[in-house]
Parts: C-alpha cells; structure tokens; sequence
C-alpha cells in the first residue's frame, strides 16, 4: 500500500509538471504571438499553427527528464526557472517534429494534418498561385525556424544563476548538433537503403538516447550544480532506456494501433525507415523474405496486403522477437543504473516511472 | 588627399574585420568538424558543404554593421570578443540562405550550387534510392537547423560581460524572430500573388532593413553598453539604408548582370517575387503591361524573351526609375541620419562607406 500511495503520489506530480510545462509554453507562445502580430496579421495562422502543434498533444517526455535531473541533483523541487529551461526542450522538439515531417513526407502527427500538410491545404483551399506543396514546405521550415530559435530565447530567460545557466548551455548546444547530426545519419541511410544494425543503432543513439533521456537529464543536473561523476551515472541510466524507448517506437511504427499512435497502419514501412527492427530481419532474412522487403520496403504507394507481408516477414525472421529482448534488456540495465545512482527517492521513483511509461506503451 | 587617404585607411580596417570574421569561423568550424566526426564519418558531405557556403564568397555586411555599431558606441576596436559576436550573425545568414534557397527553388548561389541542389546532385551520382530532390531538400533542412544553432552557440562564446550579453540576447532573438516572421510575410505575398507596395515595403523592413543593418548595429552598440538613444539613432540611419540596400537587391535580380551576381539573368521574374519593383510597376500599368506581368511573372519556365518584356515593362512603367529614386533618398536620408548622430570619426566614416557599398554595387 505504501508503495502504491508513493506512486500515486509522484505520478500526480508529472501531471502536475507536464500542466506546469504547458503553462510556461501557453505564455511563452502568447508573448511571441504579440511580437508576430507585429509584423503583420498574415502571421496568425502561422501562429495559431504553432500553438496546436505546441500546445495539443505531447508526453513532455524531455522536460520531465529535465526537472527530474535536477531534482535528483539535488535541485528545489518548487523552483520555477527549471520548469522554463524544462520547457524550452519542447520547443527544440517542436523544431524536430515540424522539420522531421517535411522530410518524411509525413502528412499526419498525432493524428491531425502535420503543419507542412495544413499550410499546403490552406494554399489550395484559398486558390493561392504557384504549388501549394510547396508553399507547405516553405511555411513548416520557418515555423519549425521559429521554434529553434525559441528554444534558445526561453532557455535562456530561465533565469537561474548565469554560471551555471552558461554551463548548461554548452551542453544544450551539443545537444542540439548531436540530434541534427543523427537525423542527418538517418536520412543518409535511408537513401543508401542500408540495412546495418550497427548504423541503425548509431542513428537511435544521436538521434533519440541522447537527445531524449541522457542530454535533458543533464541538463537538469548541470543547472542544478552537479558534479561529473552524476552527469556519467545519468549517461548510464539514459542510454540504455533510450534506446529502447525509439525500439519501442519503430515497433510501434509498423504494428502500433492507428487510433492510438495517430499515424497510419504500417507508416514507417510506407517511408522506408531504416530501424533496428528492419536491419535484424534483413539479417535474418532467407532469399525470398529478403525479395520481398527489397520490393515492398519504401514503396510510398504500399497497400494493407504489402504491410501484412512485411509484418510477417519480420515476425518470421523473429527480428520482433529479438527487439523485444532488446528492450526488455536495456530496460532492465537502465533500472539497475538508476538503482546503483542513488538518487534522493522522489528522483529515483520519478525516474523509473518514466522508464517504464517510455518502454512499455501502444502510442 | 587626406579624405582619400581616411577613406583608404578605413578601406584596409573594412578588409580585415572581413579576414577576421573568415578566421572566426574557420575556427569555428572546424570545432563542429570534430563532434560531426564523432557522430560518423558520414556526415563529411555536409560539413564540407557547410565549410563552402559559409566561407566562400559573402559581404559579411552584418557583422560589419554589427562591429561598427560596437566602434560607434565607444567600444575598442581591437577587443576579439565583438569580432566573436559580429562572426555569429554570418552563420544566423547562412541558414536564412540555405533554407531560402529551398522555399525558392534556386539552384544556384554565389554562381555555386546551392545547398540542397548540391545533396540532390550527390544522390543521383550514386543512385541512391527515394527520390533525389526529397534528399536536398532534407539535408538543406538539416544543414540550415545546424547553422542557425550555432549562430546561438558562437554568441554564448564571445566572452564579453555576462551582463552585456545577456541585454544583447534579447535584441538578438527579436532579430531572429523579425527575420523568419518577414521570410514568411513574403512567400505569403507571392502566394496571393500580391501588387500591395505597403506590403512589399513591410517585408523589406522586417526581412532586410532590421536585419541586416538595424539589429546588427544595436547588437554591436548593447554589447559596448549604448544607451537608448544611441540604438535610436541607429535606427534613424538603418531603416532607410536597410531598405535602399534591398532596392538595390532587387533591381539587379531583374537587370544584374549573371556573371556578377551570380544567379540567371531575370530570376527574381521566374520566381515571382513580389518586390516593391513589382509593386510598382503593376501600380503604373496600362491593360496591356498588366496582361503582361500577369502572363509571365513567376512562370518557371520563363526565356529570355518573356524576362525581356518583363524588363520593359518595368523601365516603361517608370517602375524602375521610380525604385533609384527611392533608393537614392533612402541612402540620403541614411547618411544625414549619420551625420546627425555625430560618432567618433572612424565609426561614422566606415558606416558611411558601408552605406554606399551596401546600395551602389553590381553584385
């Protein structure tokens, strides 16, 4: 009962945290909304674009593993300036969502139109001249512009001490190479249609483990004035659990529940994403499972008969079984690393919940 | 003699701040080599293509501006942390380029390849799979993001007073903001397909004369610790400058000459921008020219003969000498605001010479 009353506990204070987060990008939002409104009222469904793609939807997965590294750094809990700097990471991620679906061609996120998508119905809806596809485009890379420069602007009005706001940044910099360099290695090896674990692994480490669990928690820590022996154990708990927080997404991407993830059956098959799960059953393939993933893979106009097939190749090559185990394995050392980190409790509990929300889900 | 002596010696100062911001950014560049290669080997395409377009050719206006403003407020010249600062604006540039080149479809920059065309070339040579514009178009995505990150990332590390930096900032995200809120105004107007002068005029201030001349100056004149009314008054000479310089931008998109600026000769035509060039001439336009810009402004496939009668009907319109018109009292206005605001000598002649520069070129 004890333990059950604890959890319940900190899990309304993730609540708590991710209504506190979107309070902070609700005014945040509602400031920029006045400088854009100054150039111009053309600017309000930019704006207003921004807002549903900032505001609807989102686990807040970054910012929660923010305030928790500060919290297990031994930061105040009640300290606002953590909850801005927690919250600048959404913007960042906004950037990467809005971007992300440009290149994937993605026209749904979380199951309403991506803003590329809106903006080209818009264009076509009102008869504007020239491509409405590409006025989408244009409109998703400025707004996804935007948003990288926000990031920057609410992260540094977060108003705790400059040092350490200094310190963090620097981190926060390399955060951000890091995840543009991994989606760079993504799209190459989606081009060269590769088919190499090592190099699937190498995207999820840049691209999602680091970006999503070990640089957030950092950050956190390095606000809240921590040492480097607990940036490293942090590393030690993000890695693994990163990890095998995108396997659950690439598994979720080909046999996640339409209604519940908000994309289409079978999407990244459809995209031809190069993830763990397509390298193992590559690997693992025979000549004839091998043809068929080389003639459906990619295929933009593959059908509901194309994604079974591609599903049951993979589960026949047991390449599902085998990223399950993968999951399940570096969940497993992600929790024996929070254990051995010894956190302060709230932390510890906090930090594990989140595990287990990031590894075990169907959206 | 002495003038002509002045002006020269102001010429060498102007030659090396340029060596310097080049040496900045090679510097700094070469540092982001470094975590690229960490992430993989794969990613050297797209620092060399960076490396490329960061270093070749390029006015550095802005960080011209933004030094000079730091020179007129008192500032020292000879102090490496303005030169850091100034430096970062080039790379804010290169991705307001890379990702303009983008929106507009131009393949060429600079007489080079432009960012993603060149990435689109790279996949076809090697017959990657997918399609090869979808490939630019990612990476010039990508390579953008990185640059407008770093322009953050340099700015952190200029090292003047933690104070000064952070008032600076500010002004530094509301340029940033200004900048991508005006590129959007614009793709807005020529998807209306709009002949509005106010609204041409609105895009120059926010996408240009902010921009490239307003902000940076401030930024410069907040770092040396300016008051108010210094940034005031260097508002009183960027707005008009910063509006005859993009005049002069557009007039040689449509007359320049291709083997100077770099570009096909009427590509602004092919591309339909809605200048205040444009504006104009739809303003003055018999039925006929009006037909005309109708029939051929923003078509694609325009030839030489269609870029010819556009011409015409901008000279006969009195379009053109309308804009030298504006142009020449913009660039006056500019330099009795200068002169007004009484700098110290070396700060107001080089500003005067950059005045001209900025609105009396071929290229």
């Amino acid at each position: 009962v004890t333990a059950t009353l604890a959890q319940a506990d900190t899990q309304l204070t993730t609540v708590d945290l991710r209504e506190q987060v979107g309070a902070v990008l609700d005014a945040f939002l509602t400031g920029q909304a006045a400088v854009l409104r100054g150039v111009g009222h053309e600017l309000e469904p930019a704006m207003n674009a921004l807002r549903e793609a900032l505001m609807v939807g989102g686990k807040r997965l970054r910012p929660a593993f923010c305030y928790w590294g500060w919290c297990g750094a031994g930061g105040d809990p009640r300290e606002p300036g953590i909850v801005l700097a927690a919250a600048s990471l959404e913007l960042l991620h906004g950037c990467a969502l809005i971007h992300d679906d440009i290149m994937d061609g993605s026209d749904l996120r979380r199951g309403l139109p991506s803003v590329h998508r809106r903006f080209a119905d818009l264009h076509d809806a009102k008869g504007w001249s020239g491509p409405g596809e590409a006025f989408g485009t244009a409109s998703g890379i400025l707004l996804g512009d935007l948003c990288l420069s926000w990031c920057d602007e609410l992260f540094d009005a977060c108003g705790l001490p400059a040092g350490r706001v200094a310190a963090a940044k620097t981190l926060f910099h390399q955060m951000r190479t890091e995840l543009i360099a991994g989606q760079y290695l993504d799209i190459f090896e989606q081009a060269v249609g590769g088919s190499s674990v090592e190099r699937a692994r190498r995207v999820i480490r840049y691209k999602t483990a680091k970006y999503t669990v070990e640089r957030p928690l950092q950050l956190g820590a390095v606000l809240a004035g921590a040492d480097r022996a607990l940036l490293d154990r942090y590393t030690a708990f993000a890695l693994p659990l990163g990890e095998a927080f995108q396997l659950r997404d690439d598994v979720l991407g080909v046999f996640g529940d339409p209604a519940r993830t908000g994309k289409p059956a079978g999407d990244d098959l459809r995209e031809g994403k190069r993830t763990v799960l397509v390298a193992l059953a590559y690997r693992a393939a025979s000549s004839g499972q091998r043809a068929d993933l080389e003639r459906w893979l990619g295929d933009p106009a593959l059908d509901s008969a194309g994604v079974e097939r591609l599903r049951a190749v993979i589960v026949e090559t047991g390449a599902l079984e085998r990223v399950e185990r993968l999951i399940a394995r570096g969940t497993r050392s992600a929790m024996r690393a929070l254990l051995e980190t010894g956190l302060p409790p709230g932390a510890g509990r906090a930090l594990s919940l989140l595990a287990t929300a990031a590894t075990d889900r169907a959206a």
